[in-house]
């Protein structure tokens, strides 16, 4: 082991069934390893590989859990949302390197990574915590579904069918009844995702605050509304059919009327480690194209 | 018949299946009868009267489109909405009457309508076109489902998907291809119903234009456009499924990858009689409460 | 006094100059000195009563807030932005009665007074704290104006000219570049205020967060963004010509290119004491007109 | 001259005092001049080029519009607009280079000009009409100012001071009051511009339509609506003070209450010549940069 790393064993997670990841894996394994770090794979991840990966244990997501002190994970933001959820029980820092374009949360260019990867692991770093939601489904006053979200919950209509009317009681006071498409709850990492979309704010990370945020609602004032962390938030459904709740696009489709999605902000977290220096305004400007039109030359 | 009336055989055409409706129809139809208009009522609204509406011809909405020279609706705004498309063909105006809150198509409230209809139909009244949609969806170089719409054609996931990708092309013009919840292809009517949930602008019924407003667009730059209604307009399902297409909510659900939705302006016409004095923008205020916070008090 | 009441005495602040409300003003301090609170008047609501306040002491802003415990303020949101911005450095809990028609900050009605206003007096009331902004206008590095603001803090255009543009710094890092008419950053207070008008969300009251809202954006990609009310955001004058800063509609005209207007959560907050039984969210449903649509008839 | 040509006579025009463009627009004289034109220089634009401009006429505008059968303007947008207006009366058709960035109405990038230019002039080119607005300001009855804009007349209050209240009248019939920064009325071609800043949506060239957008409007509810361009548009100052109106940017500062803006279609209108192939939504596709987000690898 390094000396003076925070970290001993280090796991590693591709995007599952991705072409062109397994020399990058390869190739971030090897360089790791020299460094002194133990390195494991996601046994996903290791089937894939096939016998290059028989240096490396192969461990289930629970075994790194337990085991590994900090996952770097391959892929995108999708990959980033699913490792995310099921690793946000133990606690363990991830590490995002995008194999495509850089994400919001894969923020490490795959042409950078073996440079900035153990720099990171040797402890130049950016610590950043992310909530996520807890969300349970309750229908005739027990829960049949339990979901983490790290972007967002969203109850929907379906396309084949009119609007849905939802009503929503934060802390169980009315905050209103909305006739609309849906309604987006969405944590700090969501608001830039589905909720943007949608035309809600953007939330700092280090902002204690969930968003909702209503799809094609009904009635014009009704605005997205930011509230405190704390909060839970139940959203009934009094009219509409095939209406379906999503976590992070995982759906349940068979919501009944009189069924209740209760979200609250979850106990656990997930820390990401950004390289040192990172900037979240740098990753703002960059997605969504912001600053680009300040140098025109001629508009008057 | 009344001397200098433009009309002579008056329909009624009541909201199928509502309450309370069969007695201000009754006092409708004999108000009228009373005064030398020959009265007849579509048929599903002569069997829900019963024995009542014996004394009255009942025809089928298309004997109604080739023997009335004028029909009355009441309902709300989704009746005129159906029956706008069944009578389309024919060329027959249309006068809304509204058994709830006054709705935009369906513009005089019910406790009016005595004296209000009857001037209408005596020639106190103002005129308004209206255009339809004629959509085709084309599988295969084949049309497959053709429809008319009134208010608007949308295409859209299911809540069940993640999002949908289309091609619009205008005129045979590549226009742009989006990732989002689904876009919607509305008339000016159609403008102030879904359109205007989805943040689209609001189109003046004379204005010879057709409003493209995309559902929760991934691109934030992607913007309701009004084009000419000479326009074809053509939405390809590139990548998405569930995917469905809806003509003024009347759904065809099993859109294909490489689908086509045609949609241009109808042949056809409706034609809308206002009680004399009628003013869009009077109308327009009432439903979207305009005027109400100019004489605050106390604002600084 | 009172027994079991936390407050002894109470000061009584009316709208300036505003008409009708010398009647009311003094119907409140008669009732509230009959249930033994020691009752002052503003110095300039005073002189406004005239010989009908000569019962009662006439005290400067500032005495009220080093002698009094509580303060009502009977007027509208506007009377209480000022008020508020005056007292914030006395940690006086405020009360507000409006005139006219309910707001955010005045919810008690003028007709529930005589019987709401002792009510929260005697301790029937629910807390709510509201955060300020303390902006600073810095020039060649020395400070040369400095205001608190309750609502918001904006940096704008004047009409007669191009857009303006500004450089945002969040706690040291450039957040973007944005030509724009302007830029608000307003409070949870102010969220409901020009911030609205300008798409920006609603913040509820608790929320330990700060929006930073553009107006007329020139990049669509320019959203509101709500941070953590311990950032300090410092905007500098990049170009533009007559650009103006507003502390709540006050304002300071004559920004040079490079000033900074910088903004922070001010040390103090403001006490509101609302009704018991108060819900921020009933207050919302009434204001923005929530729920109208929900019960319509027929929209299909 | 060109055999088959419908032009003799072109005009070509700078931007006013830019620097870098006395090559190019050299360079274009010769190139044009010896394929048989006749080149004349705006008078300005030949001051600038000093002695180099010698063998070629130079005319005021008015005698542009007289003479010339075909105008060429090397700069940006803003410098289309101004010749636009000043030779709208003449019905000269106007081709646009950019020297900077291609904007939406100077569509030609500088380096493909030698090629494009004299194209054109032989007649490969596109047509396309863009309306004008004819926009008088009334006070006590009598007109005080009138001029022509090309994008739009925005009717705004100063920066310094609060909101302004507007009545707009449609042909006549009130539409509404609102309260707000202003309002803009927007031809299709400024529906690209400012409007879009302040949420308006995208008006094809080819619509005979105005849109009226509002600035950040006290009422939610009101939003951007597009009218027939044979309709009269009266904005009346309400309430408010230090109004300006504003036509294309040029402004006039000094508005009292009871103003009346006159906005309808001016009778002249201005064409532009774009090369073969010219595709306007490629123009609005590069602008706005559609399409970007489509092929990205991971979103779920």
């Amino acid at each position: 082991m390094k000396n003076g790393s925070p970290f001993k064993t280090v796991a590693l997670i591709g995007k599952y069934n991705a072409d062109n990841i397994a020399g990058p894996l390869l190739a971030l394994a090897s360089c790791i390893s020299q460094r002194g770090f133990r390195v494991v794979f996601e046994q996903d991840t290791a089937r894939t590989l096939g016998a290059d990966a028989a240096p490396y244990a192969a461990l289930a997501p629970e075994q790194i859990g337990q085991q590994a002190d900090v996952a770097v994970v391959l892929g995108g933001d999708g990959t980033m949302l699913g490792i995310g959820r099921q690793l946000a029980a133990f606690d363990i820092p991830l590490i995002g390197v995008n194999h495509g374009r850089v994400g919001f949360m894969t923020d490490i260019p795959l042409g950078d990574m073996l440079q900035v990867v153990p720099a990171i692991l040797e402890g130049a770093f950016e610590r950043e915590r992310r909530t996520l939601l807890d969300a349970r489904i309750e229908r005739a006053g027990a829960t049949i579904y339990r979901a983490l979200a790290f972007n967002d919950v969203v109850v929907n209509r379906s396309g084949f069918s009119g609007m849905v009317e939802l009503r929503v009681d934060v802390d169980g006071r009315l905050m209103y009844k909305q006739r609309s498409d849906g309604l987006i709850v969405a944590t700090p990492t969501g608001s830039t995702a589905y909720a943007l979309s949608a035309s809600g704010p953007i939330l700092h990370p280090a902002l204690a605050g969930i968003v909702l945020v209503p799809i094609a609602p009904h009635a014009l004032s009704n605005r997205p509304i930011v509230l405190p962390d704390q909060c839970e938030i139940v959203i009934s459904i009094v009219a509409g059919h095939e209406v379906s709740a999503n976590f992070d696009m995982q759906s349940f489709n068979a919501l009944h009327l009189q069924d209740r999605i209760a979200v609250k902000r979850s106990e656990h977290s997930v820390t990401f480690l950004h390289p040192a220096g990172y900037n979240y305004y740098a990753t703002l400007r960059r997605k969504l194209h912001w600053n680009e039109h300040i140098s025109e030359d001629d508009t008057a």
